[in-house]
């Protein structure tokens, strides 16, 4: 497969810039963990998945983390070309969390095509809109949801990710997904555990009851 | 002053797109209160603000409130029209908070201007991104600042936005900015008044040590 069939408006570009876009694209591989975007140090370029998972995440002074959203294949990545949006003026933090394949658009030719195409700018719109939306469903459950709806909706999710009842996660690393704190994490997972929707185990959470833990997350 | 005067990028479109945005903005006048957008029920169209105040903020199913930003003279409001962007897809409620005096963009107009002009299109790109920027600021807020400095902060940019220390606030609706409860705002500002940062009277908050608010706000 090609970059052209994994960019979703490749067919709605004029002949010369698809030919620019594709002689620009290359392609990279990351293995899971690599750092791909940190702040304003790096700039990348658009990031187009072929496979994988990437994480975009927020982290405090302290070095507590929070997940805002995450992107898998055929996501596109625009916060990797952060440098050239003016008006994106946040922090974010971007790594591979599954070792992933993607091509990279440098970001002053995708800055120079956008300025002229009509449909690649309203594209770009499209992407952030979809990623504004993930981050304003992540700010309704902080604000509104309690931490026990919250952890079960992520294990609910991470189970499906992962296409297994036995998630091979720490808590740790579920405090930076949710922006809590491990020893939070740790209390919820041993209510569940009392309450029988889950089974802790050595390095791994094995969910038992899906259908409380669902219908928990959904009060 | 005219609609070209206030919307940015008037300029930088055709003679034939000028054309057809004059004749389809239309002037409102909205008194403070006045209810602009709510979930899917409305689609206003692009809000140019000629002068004024709009708030924009989330709502829970109990009633709480959380202010996401605010809009002010020269500002453009893109929600107001977010039936016409597919990927939109939340919530949010706009109000007048101040007396305001705007143009309003039909949405289907802007929708089939912005489909064919790389200029509107980058621009609202640019908006976008900018209310993106907003509420990110805020996620980091409620995720690693703690409630007295974000109080703090909040009084301090009232005081701006109103240009007088002597805020006529109610304790109320300063949780309904901040997505928190009365009872909770009323605690912490009886704290900043011991502390002889503000001093509290009926139906208002006077500030009084606007440097130790600010440091506090800044820690």
């Amino acid at each position: 497969m090609s970059f052209a069939e994994y960019f979703p408006i490749y067919n709605k570009l004029t002949a010369e810039e698809q030919e620019i876009l594709s002689a620009a694209a290359y392609k990279r591989t990351a293995p899971a963990g690599t750092l791909l975007h940190c702040g304003d140090a790096m700039c990348l370029g658009i990031v187009v998945i072929r496979s994988g998972q990437l994480r975009a995440f927020i982290t405090s002074d302290e070095g507590r983390e929070i997940t805002m959203y995450r992107l898998f294949e055929r996501d596109v990545c625009l916060l990797t070309a952060s440098c050239v949006m003016t008006n994106i003026q946040f922090d974010i933090t971007i790594t591979a969390e599954k070792d992933s394949e993607f091509w990279i658009i440098p970001p002053n030719v995708y800055q120079d095509l956008t300025a002229n195409s009509a449909p690649l700018a309203n594209y770009t719109n499209d992407v952030m809109a979809a990623h504004f939306t993930e981050v304003m469903w992540l700010m309704e459950q902080i604000m509104w949801k309690s931490f026990d709806k919250r952890l079960a909706a992520f294990l609910l999710e991470e189970s499906v990710l992962e296409q297994t009842p036995q998630l091979k996660i720490t808590h740790e690393k579920i405090a930076n997904h949710m922006g809590s704190a491990r020893e939070v994490v740790t209390r919820m997972l041993r209510y569940f555990q009392n309450e029988g929707m889950v089974n802790l185990t050595r390095g791994g959470i094995e969910i038992i009851d899906e259908d409380a833990l669902a219908q928990l997350s959904e009060t």
